[in-house]
């Protein structure tokens, strides 16, 4: 049994190539005292991961050069020297791109595959839906009857940003490329209006859409998208900055807002975020987002795709936007 | 009796020049019922006075053209048919760049010349103070022990901010532009240090004085600065926008901090404030301030000029960097 495993080889400029990474066959060692060994079976691919290719200070350290690429997963345990898991026992955790891993269980918690399909797991019920709901909910201030603007709104965080804010009695407005995510956005997730990217003049959009100006605006994009939202901010309002996908893959310096002094106009905030922040609440959010889904009020998407030797190509679809939802690669074969 | 005032003739684009204004003499007309008439003494001179010069969007309507250039003012109430301002009496308010001023007293408050000079009700006791006062406690949410950085350090509210933060037991850098005004920052005013735009290297200065990050950074500058500021904050670190001085006389576009995503990093916001909005609390902030002067706690620093037909050469050194302190005009000859 060997565990193949997409390692970094290249550090990337730019857009990540076949040559970033490499896929490679390696043994299982035995397992050691208190450790336990996994199958991992579907692994999360998010935006966040092309930042951790980067040798630079940020929230977390990059991935090392010949180390198995960062990634949350979830899996079954096969075998156990751990007391506290057991065989049998489905998990979440940081895995790693690969098709299984020992460890001792630190950052490790159980998950039911009865309550929810395990790929859910790495979505609205893992660091997903975890970063929308406090994203939207504590760094957003959000407020009932708030007017709400989320970009990347057809995307795996947006789209539980949108539905939250819907369940909470804003008035919800997405921003997505291509009328059929818009046209997903309205119909099947309730959002109040979608704005088309690629096809909608966005500021007069946007116009359109908050007459009375933006309350919180939900960034996981930057760039443009981010200007546009300043350029019509309510008093008091909140902007999240959960993220700058458009920016991910610069070769050149990243595009600073130029209207940030709207912050000033209109007293409002910009505030950064990262998920790990909130860990001690992970749980609470857990059961709320659980009977969310279970209520019909909230709608999770996956798109999955199979196989880890297809590990770079579907990596790539968190930049083109071809996918919709939360990407998510199944590595068990 | 005639009447000096300023007009704005033309809306300036980039640094307003000699035909932005007029100065023109006007007739004072008859007191109304209810009104007074006040002898303008000191004009409190603003880099925000350049944003109300644009016709654009903003937390203020714009100066209309024709119009008497706005600016808050000092001056003595010489003829009155109002109850409660009585001639003699001195008082603060939205003078306007002019040498008389009738109103009914709405929006103006009495001062006391014997607890302090006239000209300091323009800046430590003014609008100034209270921008410094609620910008850095209230905004910057400032704690005791924090690590904060200025720019404008050596300007009318920077200058406070600093000091507001020593007496708080923070750790303060000023940034300010050459050897003068950081001598006096650090010797005049207790900065813990001072950084000199115009000869250091600013980046690295700021690495050696904050070895750990920048908790606070208190922003009346925005570009380059706002962008090195940007690269080195501490966990939950707060940047308060209260100015971009080096935009302001822009002819292209702001140039907005490509560094932002430093604030997910770091899990910090940024914050844009408008003093008026602290209104309910400027007696109680006053009171402080006037407190901290007479204990030789803080200390005020006016640059004055002179005279009504000076205000356009002197409204420039607001830009020039070649004043100290709050910027004042003297109108009464």
């Amino acid at each position: 049994m060997t565990n193949k495993q997409i390692t970094l080889k290249k550090r990337p400029i730019g857009l990540p190539k076949e040559d970033t990474w490499q896929l490679i066959d390696s043994e299982i060692p035995a397992l050691k005292e208190g450790d336990f060994l996994i199958q991992c079976e579907y692994i999360s691919l998010d935006p966040a991961m092309r930042g951790w290719l980067n040798d630079t200070k940020s929230y977390i350290e990059p991935v090392q050069i010949n180390a198995v690429m960062r990634a949350g997963g979830v899996g079954k345990i096969i075998d156990s020297k751990n007391e506290k898991f057991k065989t049998g026992d489905f998990v979440y955790g940081q895995t790693g791109v690969q098709q299984y891993v020992i460890t001792n269980g630190k950052g490790y918690h159980k998950v039911d595959p009865n309550l929810a399909p395990l790929p859910m797991y790495t979505s609205v019920l893992g660091m997903t839906g975890m970063t929308a709901y406090f994203g939207i909910l504590e760094v957003g201030e959000l407020k009932e009857g708030d007017t709400v603007l989320v970009s990347g709104a057809a995307g795996a965080v947006g789209s539980v940003v949108g539905q939250i804010a819907k369940i909470k009695n804003c008035k919800v407005v997405g921003i997505a490329g291509g009328k059929e995510k818009c046209d997903y956005l309205i119909k099947e997730l309730g959002f109040d209006a979608a704005i088309d990217y690629k096809n909608d003049d966005i500021k007069e959009q946007i116009k359109t859409h908050f007459p009375k100006g933006i309350d919180v605006y939900f960034d996981n994009i930057g760039g443009d998208l981010l200007d546009a939202a300043l350029g019509r901010l309510a008093l008091h309002a909140r902007i999240v900055i959960c993220g700058a996908i458009s920016q991910y893959n610069n070769t050149s310096a990243v595009k600073g807002p130029s209207n940030y002094l709207s912050l000033l106009v209109s007293r409002a905030s910009m505030k950064g975020m990262v998920v790990f922040d909130y860990a001690k609440d992970y749980q609470k959010a857990a059961m709320q987002l659980g009977i969310w889904l279970s209520q019909g009020k909230l709608k999770s998407k996956e798109d999955i795709y199979n196989g880890i030797e297809n590990f770079h190509e579907t990596f790539l679809k968190l930049f083109s936007g071809e996918k919709m939802g939360k990407l998510v690669l199944k590595v068990k074969e």
